[in-house]
């Protein structure tokens, strides 16, 4: 057994005691977001700065213990939670939530990692710029999470994913130095670009400590609506005649399948569900940001969806009618999955599919779902507009949703992974992949992809201590 | 001394004796672009596919003798080249030059790397998308080139650089294995992003063999615009002006000093210089596409206009009345390299920096080389959009360019970086590191991240045969 005190009187000396935490109830720090597992921390350590992140990071290089980075715990994947083996520590960066600079001109922010996403949107918006990076845990999570993991959310099809947002990273190396790259630059063709490495790679090749983000134009009028669409494929064009007439106006396209919505309706009677007589098998949801004026907008917007009737692209369409009413449908919108949370447990599958591929993989996971498992019900939502779908398995009606779970889960994943990779898609479009995935991963992800991962990760973490055992598993050579 | 020889025989076996060139005028892959420098190759090899790219590669491994992929050849920093030992291989991907799959539903197209740029910008404009990567050796250079020197050019103030555009690679690994990344997908947080780490490693981490690149609209409506600006800060803040109001209508915001301008005038003096009446310091060409009507975008910049003169950042300005004045407005701004090419030889930097440290930068810089180098003059110009300066430095008029090249080169590249270092700005914007600037690369680079880089090429290519000796240095283990 380890002697950690030597560790744990180091840190105390960086941090200073009120920000190490060894007890009391740390549920914030190791219970993960969906209260699914529970870690336990040889320490929860809370730095105030860079450097105290950089001497943290080097002691605990030195007693080869564990780091896990921690922004507002929202992860979906149990990459921010510890091991159950309380000898992990977890970095926690939500003291580090200052803004250090807004370039106007450069139309960019520079922020520490621990900045919460909507605070974050509100100062920039009263600066008079746009920061487009919006998802259902944006009250919580933090700027360094959401590009550790290269966070998605509603505004991709527009803007990107976080990665596309950034413009230069502050990092702690695994070895506790701390790397530069705040420059702010659009343009820098000066080596590999780590940057990009590191945005995704789930704390595992080092810990982010401050980021320069882009800023857009406020839009100048938002139009928002609801379309009844006769089927995926319909949904599909759709999108393609939105991106041909819109263009980058377009900055968000979801889908909704009618289960999905109807859980909606049965979870939350208060809600009014808009077009709910068409009975249509799909819903979308679109979002059209310009900068002309109102009248404009409208126009080319109606234009829009005459052609798609014509079409038969669309059967009804709403458009709100004010900003109250655009929230209103973006809530319905964001109330499918509490909704499908208040139904039961389900089978949760983040994927990306070519757009040209999702209706063929729908129709057949659908089918073969059915026929596995009679009376399956399929919540089926996501970001249409990315390839992006929540294509989740909801227990049958009549069935205890736990014990499905427990009997099921894994053989549902096996099939829906497989039907993903035989249409080519990804396993994991927006979540990452944790510790939850990293063993599918392996399943999924080509040879030779993975064999050019472990060496990345072996090359600058040799010791194995920065996030050890997320995303991708590597032996300790020393 | 090496025998080649059975490495010869099996490079002969895997492309055929037409595809392995050892004779004859050997130029076109030995010389480069600008024509500095001839290197020597042990052989010029042809690959018609993958599968040989991979064979060849595993063969020179094999025989540790160094690769040096090559697309176009039109890279400006020696990164294509073999050095003068005679003995590296250059390895062509010009014959791999087919387009493999238009997604028209998915909006993208996968191509060999080998494609010409301009061929594929028409195949994608005939089936009615717009490839928007564009830049002045489009008609010679590969979109593997592309991709492995990250190359900017003109639109990326609105579509980014060839970076962004790409949605997934098929790379040959430095062992001759094949990954398969051509998946096309918009989102896929599975692990490490390898795709941005080899795009603009320039070849030394791997071999680009085919990409996934995003298609968009053809605009509608192109607006081009001459607009004569009284300084460079007002220049920036007519670009901020324009992202306010026109947004992603930006297409491009190129600037022109007054000496370059005057240069195309000297030395193409058919060429009708615009508002040239009016001595203004700086000149920017605006390029505004959109899906909107004709009336309305000039409607829309009729009044961005008079408010940039309202507000003194515009002195006068001029719109492109048809589409073949636009192409002569940016035929204007193109010819400025080539006029400073009969002006004489020059000492060129690529450089870039964020938009609110442009004008310091300047002004600064120029007053220290005119101390310097009395009577020195400098054409400056480039893609103001991304803060990205093309800040050549021409010998004085009665001066032998060639003489105070030969003395001053160097002091020159040691005051310009050094000014751009305290500026927090790149030594190289958009044209890469190549063999060029791999010494100077280390002086300016954070050493932290310098360490990071030798990391990893050493851990995807221990042999270091894959473009050996660009970008960085490490040593061979081996």
């Amino acid at each position: 057994m380890n002697d950690y005190s030597p560790l744990l009187e180091t840190l105390r000396q960086i941090v200073g005691s009120d920000n190490l935490l060894r007890s009391g109830d740390l549920s914030a720090w190791e219970l993960d977001w969906r209260r699914r597992q529970r870690g336990k921390a040889l320490a929860v350590v809370r730095p105030a700065n860079t450097e105290e992140v950089a001497a943290v990071v080097r002691a605990c290089a030195a007693a080869q213990v564990g780091v896990v980075p921690q922004g507002g715990n929202t992860g979906m994947v149990l990459g921010s939670i510890p091991d159950g083996s309380g000898t992990q520590i977890v970095l926690s960066l939500q003291r580090m939530n200052r803004v250090r600079v807004l370039d106007a001109a450069n139309r960019t922010i520079t922020l520490d990692a621990g900045c919460v996403l909507q605070s974050v949107q509100e100062i920039c918006a009263d600066a008079g710029f746009l920061f487009p990076l919006r998802m259902a845990s944006e009250g919580s999570c933090t700027i360094g999470g959401n590009l550790g993991t290269n966070a998605g959310g509603t505004q991709v099809v527009r803007y990107g994913n976080a990665r596309e947002l950034c413009l230069g990273l502050e990092v702690v190396t695994p070895q506790g130095a701390i790397w530069d790259g705040l420059t702010g630059l659009r343009k820098d063709n000066t080596g590999y670009d780590l940057r990009h490495l590191l945005i995704g790679s789930e704390g595992t090749l080092g810990v982010i400590t401050a980021a320069v983000m882009k800023l857009y134009p406020l839009p100048r009028v938002q139009l928002t609506a609801f379309a009844a669409v006769p089927s995926l494929e319909a949904a599909i064009d759709l999108l393609g005649l939105a991106h041909e007439q819109l263009d980058s106006g377009l900055s968000g396209f979801e889908i909704m399948g009618h289960f999905a919505l109807s859980l909606v309706g049965r979870h939350f009677p208060h809600l009014r569900l808009p077009l709910q007589e068409s009975k249509t098998p799909y819903n979308v949801l679109i979002e059209y940001s310009s900068q002309d004026t109102e009248a404009d907008v409208h126009a080319r917007f109606e234009s829009l969806m005459t052609f798609a009737m014509e079409r038969g692209y669309v059967n009804d369409a709403i458009v709100a009618k004010s900003s109250t009413q655009a929230r209103q449908l973006w809530h319905v919108r964001e109330s499918i999955p509490l909704a499908q949370a208040q139904e039961g447990l389900n089978i949760k599958h983040d994927i990306a599919l070519a757009a040209s591929r999702i209706a063929a993989f729908v129709q057949q996971t659908d089918a073969l779902l059915a026929q596995a498992y009679p009376g399956v019900r399929l919540v089926n939502y996501g970001h249409l507009g990315d390839g992006n779908l929540h294509y989740n398995v909801q227990a049958p009606e009549n069935c205890d949703a736990a014990t499905f779970l427990q009997e099921n889960e894994s053989a549902v994943h096996d099939l829906v992974y497989g039907q993903v990779a035989r249409h080519q898609g990804s396993i994991s479009a927006e979540h990452g992949i944790g510790s939850l995935k990293r063993d599918v991963l392996v399943q999924y992800k080509p040879p030779q992809a993975l064999a050019m991962m472990r060496a990345i990760k072996h090359a600058l973490d040799p010791l194995n201590t920065m996030n050890p055992g997320r995303v991708i598993q590597i032996t300790n050579n020393n």
